[in-house]
């Protein structure tokens, strides 16, 4: 205080400045301005301002129940019966449901999903996870005590803390690959494994999509699979940390953020390090964890829920084959627009020709040139996509990203508007 | 490679010299080396070998529902609800909590908690988050613009990490009242923030246990209803964070990972950071998200479950009044021992006097003497306890946190285990 007792004038403790220079670094995308600005387009037409549109379709993230994909009834079922287990006496509920829900809250605290679990997520689900992965990965032995349960597969973000610069890198190369929605062929994979060796880096494969692979001839082959299969002399060496999650594949449920990190070839100390950091925000959360261990063992033939399942789970993914197919087809007939097939996840990662005229605008307005074009098309459409600066494409070329998980009717929609904006704003800046 | 095609040998690519250095220098007590410990022997228990003892109890963590507490019958069924929506035609939930999870499920993205929802929480309980503070506070205005969801109040780590290093100190301030469990005055809280303005400090406060006020004369004091009460020149200025959850008080449902912060007289440009940095991890758990709206928004008189809810509510907290009692009469018995009333939260932090041939042969192996005391007793009784050197105590004094959550009957036996244990100890190194 001043000596006549008054307080100083002071400016705020916390500014740009005296805040950690490390946050002002990070980027993202997917939920980057474009995201914001739609955000507040939905709260003007909320309160009545006129737009040449009605809705919003947010098109920028992989959001299936947004989109009304509806969940799995297998899942649902137990995750209720978890949260109140007076419904275990229910007959409306499948016994391979109760089933599930019993072996879950018996390794719960308690046996209350309201309990803190360990750090490193709750044993059970640990063990299925790795028992899962050993099956996909034909045998490959996998080691609970390497699996980490995550608050989804963005908590991929912990490892980075952890890891520093290293990492950079190599995400690079992912988001490079990622968008483009191509699935990795067993050789590209072992490249970037070599690549890795040589430049000495630490791997991270975002796997989250291993179920959606959708063209002829495509198959999903995990990072660690390949990895063991190049020999000892790469599989006990290379450091490697790969992702799952329960928000994509056929389930779609990203608000429960769910997922799985398994680590391999982890210095153990550094192991130590990372099993203390995420000690410190106490645990994942427990639903997302037994929401996790659903999809790594989910109904099995003879078991009463299995038939609705599968058919659940197949409708799912040939929808979404068939909206992949679709978005090719309709983007290719939009001269300046050229589509590769969407092979696999849930996005179409299509190239963009754009006008020099409005190149320049965009460049004098310090805008990317297609966070200028999509800007302009939310504004005048409500179609909310991620400009492909946002993921590190080629200098010189221009991309959007958008999922194709609108129901097929109002993708339809979608991808007309989207036809005529592209040839209205060609002609524009011509 | 090397140039006969051998890969070259090499060691890890991340190692704890490589990592980011402030990984290393993270610490967190309540999850430190005693729970590692503790965790193992229950592994080994488990395995068949032989202890004097037949179980671990874990009094180091707030964890109400592993320690036998019921949830609150109204909470679980609205989640139920929410997770199942097909329950809303169940005759057998409450009109009230159909309605409740009905407004939920309308301001999530597709009717679905499988939806993302924005980065900083659901729209709608914001709203409510902010009205409950609001009437929490005697009227002082709460903005749903200033309200931040989190995953647990142990999410404030992400304000630590945009705030670089101004908060630290104030950290040590309310850790070294936390653990005491005694309820600040509002007379405490005022020199706290006058002490913040004196030193140009960021506040941030821990108000999880706001509920949990057990001594007569005693009453829970916001730091924001207080900062607003010492005049515009202080709540026009002081930069304020304040943290609340699902974990705590009389709900314990510490597995959803669900919680709120408020943040007071927050640069602007700071909070767009703090906004970017939270969509990094894209958004809070739904289900947390919609259980901290039904602790915000409770049954009210009139409603179907109001009630049962009152009776529950009740009937924890006087139980928790009861063993904070029990504990501080039991402990005060034990010569060595000395522990103040318990006022609050769920813990008690009494004082311990050790023999100084036990201090020296603590130092001896490195180890903080309370860390020492609390590693044996941990082996010779199963009782796991957080040493105070954890929490910052004062220089030459030694304590331990103990949580008072266990059931009357197990408290007592664990109480007077301590109490043998503590002559035991006290007898050998005198």
């Amino acid at each position: 205080m001043s000596e006549n007792g008054a307080l100083p004038l002071r400016g705020k403790v916390l500014t740009v400045d005296t805040m950690n220079a490390n946050v002002k670094k990070v980027d993202y995308a997917v939920r980057g301005p474009i995201v914001q600005r739609a955000v507040q387009i939905e709260k003007e037409l909320k309160e009545g301002v006129k737009k040449p549109f009605e809705e919003v379709i947010k098109a920028n993230i992989g959001d299936a129940h947004a989109m009304g994909q509806r969940p799995i009834t297998f899942f649902r079922q137990v995750m209720a019966l978890c949260t109140y287990p007076q419904l275990l006496d229910d007959n409306k509920f499948p016994e391979d449901a109760k089933n599930r829900a019993r072996r879950i809250l018996q390794s719960c605290g308690g046996n209350s999903i309201g309990a803190y679990t360990t750090s490193q997520g709750i044993d059970c689900v640990r063990h299925d996870v790795a028992n899962y992965i050993q099956r996909r990965d034909g045998g490959i032995p996998s080691d609970p005590d390497n699996i980490y349960l995550t608050t989804g597969a963005s908590d991929g973000i912990v490892v980075r803390q952890a890891n520093a610069n290293t990492v950079l890198c190599t995400l690079d190369l992912y988001t490079q690959s990622q968008p483009v929605c191509q699935v990795q062929s067993r050789q590209c994979i072992e490249d970037v494994i070599r690549f890795a060796v040589k430049e000495n880096l630490f791997l991270m494969a975002d796997e989250v999509y291993q179920d959606n692979v959708y063209a002829e001839g495509c198959e999903f082959h995990s990072f660690k699979k390949v990895l063991f299969e190049m020999g000892p002399e790469y599989s006990s060496k290379v450091e490697l940390a790969s992702f799952h999650s329960t928000s994509k594949c056929y389930m779609g449920e990203c608000g429960f953020r769910g997922g799985y990190m398994e680590v391999i070839n982890m210095d153990p100390e550094v192991k130590a390090q990372l099993t203390k950091l995420v000690s410190v925000r106490l645990c994942p959360p427990a639903p997302g964890q037994a929401l996790m261990d659903l999809v790594v063992n989910s109904p099995q033939p003879g078991e009463p829920s299995y038939q609705t399942f599968i058919k659940e789970r197949t409708d799912v993914l040939s929808a979404l084959a068939e909206k992949a197919k679709l978005t090719e087809e309709i983007l290719n007939t939009v001269p300046g627009i050229s589509c590769n097939p969407v092979q696999g996840a849930m996005y179409s990662f299509p190239r963009i020709t754009l006008p020099e005229r409005a190149i320049n605008e965009a460049k004098a307005k310090g805008q990317a040139p297609d966070m200028f074009y999509c800007m302009k098309l939310l504004e005048e459409t409500g179609i909310c996509l991620v400009p492909g600066s946002g993921f590190g494409q080629r200098e010189g070329t221009y991309h959007f990203r958008m999922t194709i998980l609108p129901p097929t009717d109002k993708l339809k929609i979608m991808l007309n508007k989207l036809k005529e904006f592209h040839q209205k704003f060609t002609q524009q800046y011509s």
